[in-house]
């Protein structure tokens, strides 16, 4: 349970008379109750109430594993045959009928959000309470750091695994395999999303899918991976190659590495984060691949693998110490090569400090 | 892509005067469109017109994959540095400006309703589709049927897998990484599910954490996993024992398993989904353990691992032929025992099929 975030998010409902704040949004719920679930179709909630207690509310097969998290306060629960909203408007009802009630409209359903409506006719529910836990996400806590880097660690970790997987003939799945299969062994729960490990012209697609293409002479490999470490998340990006690549393959590849270089080294408080997008896409632009550098420069990490802020042309959100994202330009040509190089990273007070130590120089398997 | 579905999905469209189908769901759009994607918090979004062609519009990194995959029709994109409402909203004007929108209620956000809307402020957005894709996917075809079949063998495959990695000292998260590695490398992409085994009293927990609890003699181990084969995912449980159980793991477990195979037995057309659960809650409940049964009897399955629809006390939808999903009665005795067993099934002509073939009398291993 976190009571500071608790108790800044209150602040935020005094300051703009809410009395109660919905929070729907899964990671969310964990962030600030310490109880995290997927309950898939099923609803799970936290109530944030100005003047009474917050309650934690899940279905009836959760509430045993809630009530033993580090939530302090109550946890109410709901049978499959029940109509959890009639018994969430009960539970709100027995101590108050809020005037206004926030939700998270980037995370909430139209449906969840008519049903909660239905039993406050007179509340005003104008209130979009996202933005507000976006912005309190975003300054970490030197505690939520250090749990950052140690998601990082095991980043680095698996890919040193996927390094010691590469050879000729190996499938992408089966590398994949390798890596996810040696932390889990060492107790790693999930993964941040989907490993991906493409090699040859597949890494020429930004979001492909690793599948049975075998790694093969001078490939290039790319790896693309993070663990959910203690509820936080890693996203490290490394390419390399199989046996030496073509001067080509080595120019495009100095080319993204000079881009993530230059856009680290302009990390620092003061800057925005379009500015940030803008030092890479310039290097990449001056050579003559601005093209193929198709997606923003990086998202921010925490809780979620891609949260705000957003890396983007035109951002003109200014740079705290103790933000946390990534930086990860790469080069896309189709059927030819794909190379992206990333690292998340900290805001330190003068400049910043990766979560992920695996070197950039290209390496070259043989 | 699914030109049978897309069409009735038109019909309905034509019966309700309604000019244009906003879906949102990625597991929709896969099923519709044949792309399957997870955009995280970019936008990705089918749009069905009664009178003009359907399109796909994603992020500028998926366009090619999209235009790759089986979608015939046109694919957008845009940059991350675009407002992506304002791209859509001119695509649509291009074509028409619909008097009539509908949308998924249950699975868009408010925010992203209140963003189409915004740039058609005179359409009428009351409809809400999510039935009526609810209902398209309810019967499936044989086609259908078939995959989720592969996806089932898949299933007792891992579970094979899961039985042989049981020893006396091997720790939950071992075990499970063992069932998924083995998978990966076989060409499995992704699990339907974090997969779960749970040993000893953690199996008492339906929705517990696998960690580094070791099997220990006389232990219960529950294994609920499923995968996802050709998007279609499959889901099954089964409670092992770990040397002789005691005789009350044994009443429990015989108990769940004399309420699972009443329940399939009972499936058939013309039963309601109701009295399916009634039929396993009635068995557990008869021996004095119903409080322990606190979940639905199951769910449906197909390109989703939860979907419509609910086997849950009241539900009066009358079963019909190529209905698929799980019969899964379980008993949870906090502190003491949890046994589950599920199988997922379609139902036939006359009764049901089961997509898993993994023996359920009590298997001890030694």
């Amino acid at each position: 349970m976190n009571q500071e975030k608790i108790n800044e998010l209150k602040k935020w409902m005094a300051d703009t008379n809410t009395d109660l704040t919905y929070i729907s949004d899964p990671g969310h719920i964990a962030y600030f109750s310490g109880y995290k679930s997927d309950p898939h179709e099923r609803v799970l909630a936290l109530f944030i109430s100005l003047n009474h207690d917050p309650f934690l509310f899940t279905p009836a097969l959760e509430v045993e594993d809630a009530a033993n998290s580090s939530w302090n306060y109550p946890v109410y629960g709901y049978l499959d045959s029940e109509n959890p909203w009639e018994k969430i408007a009960q539970l709100i009802k027995k101590n108050e009928t809020p005037t206004k009630i926030a939700t998270e409209k980037d995370a909430l359903t139209v449906a969840r959000f008519d049903r909660l409506n239905h039993y406050f006719p007179a509340s005003d529910f104008s209130a979009n309470v996202t933005p507000i836990i976006e912005k309190l996400q975003l300054l970490k806590t030197p505690s939520e750091i250090s749990t950052l880097m140690e998601a990082g660690n095991w980043a680095d970790v698996a890919l040193e695994i996927g390094f010691k997987a590469i050879q000729e003939g190996a499938k992408e799945q089966e590398i994949l395999a390798e890596i996810e299969y040696q932390l889990k062994r060492q107790g790693i729960r999930s993964m941040s999303f989907d490993t991906l490990v493409l090699t040859g012209t597949n890494a020429a697609s930004p979001h492909g899918n690793p599948g049975s293409t075998a790694v093969e002479k001078h490939d290039f490999v790319l790896f693309d991976l993070g663990v959910v470490y203690n509820g936080y998340c890693s996203d490290v990006t490394r390419t390399v190659a199989y046996k030496e690549p073509t001067d080509f393959q080595k120019e495009i590849y100095s080319i993204v590495l000079e881009a993530q270089l230059k856009a680290m080294d302009a990390v620092k408080p003061g800057v925005t984060a379009g500015e940030l997008d803008e030092v890479a896409r310039g290097v990449i632009s001056g050579y003559g691949y601005g093209e193929y550098f198709n997606h923003r420069l990086g998202h921010g990490i925490g809780t979620t693998v891609h949260e705000y802020p957003s890396l983007v042309t035109g951002n003109d959100l200014v740079i705290e110490e103790g933000m946390c994202f990534s930086i990860e330009p790469g080069i896309y040509i189709p059927n030819q090569v794909g190379v992206r190089i990333e690292d998340c990273l900290h805001v330190t007070q003068s400049g910043c400090e990766a979560f992920t130590k695996t070197p950039k120089d290209l390496m070259i398997f043989n």
